[in-house]
């Protein structure tokens, strides 16, 4: 299951097409974001994590987001990538009963205020995805 | 998808069963080795992760062992028990490659040396698991 | 000293006890805002960590709270969980001096950031319960 | 109860019985170790720790060891300085019930992994701890 | 290299002095914040990393700001001083590039959302800096 | 200052020469002990960190050195690597002195346990290279 060395803009534009799949408007967001102060930075996000790492076939994106939402939360320093992970598994096929789940059982691994901490997150993502739902689009 | 209210033997048995499907030996000795200092906590650990959290019916095993490993992976301070999770892993029907990618996903999460020291973790157990199959049983 | 399997509702109302006892309020607007998303957890909030470990006989309360102050400082990746047990000391008889010292205290296991944070978090608690204690009742 | 500058010797050798009290022993192979590569940073620890923090008034050693118990299992990255600090419990007066109740407690903010490797370093450390007490000394 | 017992005076001034060569006045901000609270610790703070530490001649503030900037960037639990230490880096002579290129370096070693809140807090410093710098002072 | 997409041999071979001139065998081993179980993080591990990461032209490897021993101090979860990073610190030109100074000032941010394992584990790796320069080549 070696992966070969890829033409450079090959592995870019595979990023970018994970990216998408994955985190949707959140992943191009942070992208901008970082364009003023590490457009570089901006350009490894999209070649390591999901050109290399997303994109390799051995294991299923909802896995994957499984193992994403589980360290996140037992690590609990980082709120924003967190939210945009609970957004990323429910785009590839996570529900937000199986989300819940994910978080509770971190308890057991990282103590309850990390659970606690990580089902608050899921709250606001679930609720201002249900928002947008609501809002007509035209 | 809530629990009752169950009966605590009932609870108490119900985690047995599930310790010894997740870990098989492993969780075994942690009891034993438990007995002597608090056994109060073998109980709860018996009770909580496994009669409560595991058993759960919203998330299988499966999804279940790829949240543990990651997050034992990306907190970095558990080695013992990342062990018994990549033994539990391959208990309950992941195979070799998914931990191994499980594992290396945590690069992008909690850096290089955290999923280098989980790599080096699974190979001891893949190494050990390997020669006990290769051992005569009778 | 060991307890044994007792009656899961006088687990739970024990754990609600306990959790009455120590957090007031904020224990309850816990419970409420899971209430929507994990109910389930809410329980197991109710029932473990109060129900069982801080209703074991082993430790009191001043001490119990003692140790969550220090750890949930030295963590420092859980602030609303180190205000309800700052909160919580109040409650158990701890004063707003021997809180300080054990927050103080974290700046030599966890780093001057970590206390520092703690103690901001500390003046919060202790601002906002002066200003209550201040309020006319009726 | 604020302290006042005090003289620098004064400082170091309050420093020196507050260490001596506490860690006994194994305060002073610490220092010795540190003789080699970093000498300074034993004039520290003597200094800053138990010159200043643990020689405070507002706290007694027995809360300060509960907090540095707790702390120091929860982070779960320092288990040789949790043993010394096991030890030093028991140089306070802290029985060995009172400090398992410390380190199951933590299961509830740092996770089940971090409390077990808590108990079982204490394990080792009333074990080595009785094999000294049954060694004759004359 | 070892340093001698000084007059605590000396050392607290030497400290003070650091501290505003360093922090400006984020450092007086810290300590102001910290009187109602505990005025021992503002001391303690003053005295320890920046009277010793910060202090010694092993190292330049040049090579300390790159030592904590890595630190707290790879931490990610303590935002408030991360901004602190990258306005100081700017201080004591890291330019924009340099400090961008450390907390960069972080992803390899924290993982990618560390980096990423790193950089964020850094656009904020750096925003804010800017908009210092073009506000007529008199 | 931005790198442009770079054909990916080329980006192999600069991780490859940017890994030998920092980590020397170190490098290799652990390239080598990745081989059986994950050998595309080994190639990971020579393109991105190496091959992006430090070979980035702004920050000279003596500071992006001082970064990784101090981001490792801190974290304290990552002994084997941080071994790797001291004998990689004194490579690319950084005293003894320096990376006792640069670990000793983790104090400050992560606590006195951590800095003392750092030290102890910077003890380890000056006498074992001591060892080794004394040892007749031929």
């Amino acid at each position: 299951m070696t992966q070969h060395h890829t033409d450079p803009h090959e592995r870019y534009e595979r990023g970018l097409r994970a990216l998408a799949a994955i985190d949707g408007d959140a992943g191009h967001k942070v992208v901008e974001a970082l364009a003023e102060i590490a457009p570089d930075f901006a350009r490894y996000l999209i070649e390591f994590p999901f050109g290399d790492i997303y994109s390799r076939p051995g294991l299923d994106l909802r896995a994957r987001e499984i193992a994403t939402i589980a360290a996140l939360t037992a690590m609990g320093n980082a709120t924003p990538q967190l939210k945009v992970h609970i957004e990323a598994g429910l785009n590839v096929g996570l529900s937000r009963d199986e989300i819940t789940e994910i978080i509770m059982q971190m308890a057991v691994y990282a103590g309850f205020p990390a659970a606690l901490n990580g089902l608050f997150a899921a709250k606001e993502v679930f609720t201002s995805r249900a928002a947008a739902d609501r809002e007509p689009v035209a």
